[in-house]
């Protein structure tokens, strides 16, 4: 697979998925100040990986992608909950500063019901694989995935290096496999196909992480788009911290060469190059 | 139904629901303290209304009501988690003191994940049953359900009968009807059955909350549990500033009636004796 090839199909998926958000909660109720912020950050841009890579395994598991955009959106829903809600706490310019900590809790707690709402209503969907989707969303996302892995970054401080990989594989590995997960459970995929979504979910999402330690040292503040330096501000041990930056950058390698490995007989292509683009990101 | 059979079967609901509860997150992960949060509020007791009319559905409907615990309380799961979000507003001594703000947010967002967890890997129930249930929970709770009602009561100030039945019908009937339905979705029961028990559930949440308004200004402190005058207070609009402490009585006992009358053909003697226990209540 070339760049180009590459950058299309991301471009199709992303022009879908921003078509599909961008038709949630358009209705106006008596309570369209609760659907404008829920859309608000809804809207907000940003990359789309986690729904893309759904959409791309259920492709890879025979299905007609756009019947999954539901599902993959889903679980970009609750990412964006976790995004509210933690700006709840860092005082971001977002949605709590636009529309108030109130609606910003309330808002975040309503894109959680929803998320399911769509998933059991998916259209493509038969009432297996929308509760096989529905408790993979559940798992990644619940006490024993993204939460707990919020608890330990936020309020316990991880400080070894097995206590870090702890903290990314809950926070943001738990979604991004989660995601994988979601394209194969949807599609009706085989457990083989779905053993090999979670491996590349975990081995993209620690890569991904591991380059997020390193932006926040060397990388630079416009184009990463969030403050540089700010892991160290609040007293955060970091991987470049435990590793050095040589030492991360093997790290990402190593993660993604894994992660390539997971879906290499699976018509994976798309997976290896987008694996290979994260690790060399600059924002 | 005599006092007695009704006091007996009630005690043994509560006991069972009481039991399951405090089986959940009795592990003791790094994330311990997570799990802690949520035992804290999921354990604080209460009248537990909406799992007992979860189970009694369910055995209207045919089914073993024990089976259908996991269900009823994975709706006490998210009343719990809004009950903890609520109380980040108003300051109460309850889960946000005792283990702090970030806490708060982060317990109250696993309990709605881990609520759909409970539903959809509920051994009694097979993966269309569970899906009903599913949804059935995220409608009740979501954009259209409890939250919108939480964002009116909240938000905007509510001040027509039209307004206030509204918000009441979101924030309290819609889980309370929801309770009811998830009972017979769980057992697979019929149409009608599902049906009167929404009816049923939305007639005893508006005479729940009209109740409410009343003892928050004739009910003794002690007994009723919160302070008297609350509403007042905070300047809100009631239920008994529109009609009165008579004219609530009133409308009390109508919607005590009706739901009475909608489970009549379906051996619902324990639902309206319940109903009538309710609209006399003092607490």
């Amino acid at each position: 697979m070339d760049k180009t090839m590459f950058d299309q199909r991301y471009a199709l998926y992303l022009s879908e998925i921003e078509h599909f958000l961008s038709a949630q909660f358009e209705e106006k109720p008596h309570w369209a100040d609760l659907y404008d912020s829920m859309r608000y950050s809804l809207l907000a841009g940003g990359k789309r990986i986690r729904p893309v890579l759904t959409l791309e395994f259920a492709r890879m598991a025979g299905m007609d992608w756009r019947q999954v955009l539901p599902v993959a959106c889903a679980l970009e829903f609750v990412h964006t909950y976790s995004l509210i809600h933690d700006d709840l706490r860092r005082g971001k310019p977002t949605n709590p500063k636009v529309y108030g900590e109130t609606m910003a809790i309330l808002a975040g707690d309503a894109l959680q019901p929803e998320a399911y709402r769509l998933i059991l209503t998916a259209p493509g969907l038969d009432a297996r694989e929308r509760a096989d989707c529905a408790l993979i969303l559940a798992g990644a996302s619940g006490a024993d995935g993204m939460v707990a892995g919020q608890v330990l970054d936020t309020l316990h401080q991880p400080k070894t290096e097995e206590e870090l990989t702890e903290v990314h594989r809950l926070k943001t590995g738990a979604m991004i496999a989660g995601a994988c997960m979601l394209g194969v459970a949807a599609a009706g995929g085989s457990d083989k196909l779905r053993a090999a979504a979670e491996e590349y979910g975990y081995q993209l999402g620690m890569a991904f992480q591991i380059r997020d330690d390193m932006l926040d040292v060397v990388g630079d503040e416009a184009t990463f788009g969030k403050p540089i330096g700010s892991d160290a501000e609040e007293g955060k041990v970091t991987f470049v911290d435990l590793l050095g930056l040589e030492g991360c950058e093997t790290a990402v390698r190593d993660c993604t060469r894994q992660a390539c490995e997971a879906v290499a007989e699976h018509d994976g292509e798309f997976l290896c190059f987008l694996a290979e683009q994260l690790a060399g990101r600059n924002k």
